[in-house]
């Protein structure tokens, strides 16, 4: 099962996508479970499941695509995941390398990504999210796949002038972190780490890798992560990048305003969106991005 | 004024810290501003002026002290922004170093503060917390100030075997972050680049500096910080620790159970927490901190 959230008609909502259209699921179970979050807090998959072979109620294309889970509460990010990656940055650090998002640096499937006005150095990721179904502290990774709702494709764009080691500023400038088109549930998903992952700019493929060669599997990150904050439904692991990112190339390749940035992950779903200036907003100074 | 969260006959509520006791703001303006959040989001901090000479209703020793904001939706914190820290750790980056808390990591004034139950290097931090009360993006430092509802103390408690150079896993273990015990507003602090910052560990002095010595002031960071993401009222800004760490100490000192953590700022507070090991807490595995 797919699970979308979106606007329609203005107002927010979420539903299953099916071959034919999105069944919602906000007008048929909106007043218990007001989003997918709440959904998924309520353990309530097996409702969403028993409403899959309703005739659809919204073509797809009637819809804005919102991040999957607009609000989480913890967007955990892993950097340096995969070999390729971390032999780009030199990294050595045995641990899990994390960040944190903000929620409001997210946008969803099809919406526009902002490039950060003050950065000359907008990179993309291509990455594979976890979503958590059930929350928990001191997961083993013998049990942490039974906390997992469901995947889905990430773009973590990232300001590299402004990312330093401690990645904070370089990850959570509004509208740039790209989470969709939608969560496809765990049951569709026997291998997490058997599933091809690639990403196009402009058509280009910039990354291709396959899932199986991160360097923490998604058990073991769960472990560690559950280890020093619990986790809740909605809270979401983005599990790092492939290598080929664009700071790392000769030339460097950083996208601009009408770049076309696509994430495809097998079995997960194929994220794309559309790169726009953040001409609205002028910042005040031009002299932040310290090196 | 002083203004502090707290719970009271098991109901949470806020109010004023007067001289003879607390004038309980929950019962009079809780219908409208639920929380001190609420409140500052309201711009009322005039209304609870207007209360201030109310008789008291309550002993501060009735109340159990929450984190002054207990659920903050942004909690940025500050590394190395003090000149004798950053020797101790050879920082030589010169932009501000930003990490995150989740707002599940804090625990207000008097409340235990959890020892990590994996970590063997649980270290004192003693803070300035910045809490914003009026929410803005793209700040310019000249008006930042104005964004500013008031200063708290904190203990950033910080499990070093974990912290690493992204901090995440270091800083987010639950009750590590002592926050309190209360909000003093703005206006009660004309310079607060000129207070003087002690911690003490069982009554030892550990650390000793002056506000003024912080490399990236408040002006600075808020003009940093809301370049890339939107503030809003009661965030907090953690504005880094003076020198004196344990970590860094020959023998080195780390705070465990039974220990006495103390935070006093001039004008601000005087915080005090009592450190207790996470006993109720059994974690899977006990290889989890990578070097």
């Amino acid at each position: 099962m797919k699970l979308a959230s979106y606007v329609y008609h203005r107002g927010k909502s979420y539903g299953i996508v099916a071959a034919d259209g999105l069944i919602d699921l906000g007008r048929r179970l909106g007043p218990r479970y007001p989003d997918l979050k709440t959904l998924l807090a309520g353990n309530a998959l097996s409702e969403a499941q028993d409403l899959c072979h309703q005739p659809p109620d919204i073509a797809v294309d009637q819809v804005t695509f919102l991040p999957v889970i607009e609000n989480p509460g913890k967007i955990l990010c892993v950097g340096m995941n995969y070999a390729e990656k971390r032999k780009e940055f030199n990294e050595v650090n045995p641990a899990p390398t994390l960040f944190i998002r903000f929620a409001d640096s997210q946008t969803g499937h099809g919406m526009p990504i902002v490039k950060p006005g003050l950065s000359a150095e907008f990179d993309y990721e291509g990455e594979l999210a976890v979503i958590i179904g059930r929350e928990g502290e001191g997961i083993p990774a013998s049990q942490a796949l039974s906390h997992v709702a469901g995947y889905s494709c990430y773009m973590d764009g990232s300001a590299r002038d402004w990312q330093h080691n401690w990645f904070t500023a370089g990850k959570n400038w509004r509208q740039t972190g790209a989470f969709g088109p939608y969560l496809t549930t765990a049951d569709e998903v026997p291998n997490p780490h058997d599933l091809n992952i690639r990403t196009w700019l402009n058509g280009r493929l910039v990354q291709n890798d396959n899932t199986g060669s991160m360097i923490h599997g998604i058990a073991a990150l769960i472990e560690y992560i559950s280890t020093f904050t619990r986790l809740h439904a909605g809270d979401v692991i983005i599990t790092g990048s492939p290598g080929g990112v664009g700071k790392k190339r000769t030339p460097p390749l950083f996208m601009k305003s009408g770049d076309c940035i696509e994430v495809e992950i097998e079995k997960i779903g194929h994220l794309r969106n559309l790169i726009v200036d953040a001409v609205e907003y002028s910042m005040p100074g031009s002299s932040h991005a310290a090196a």
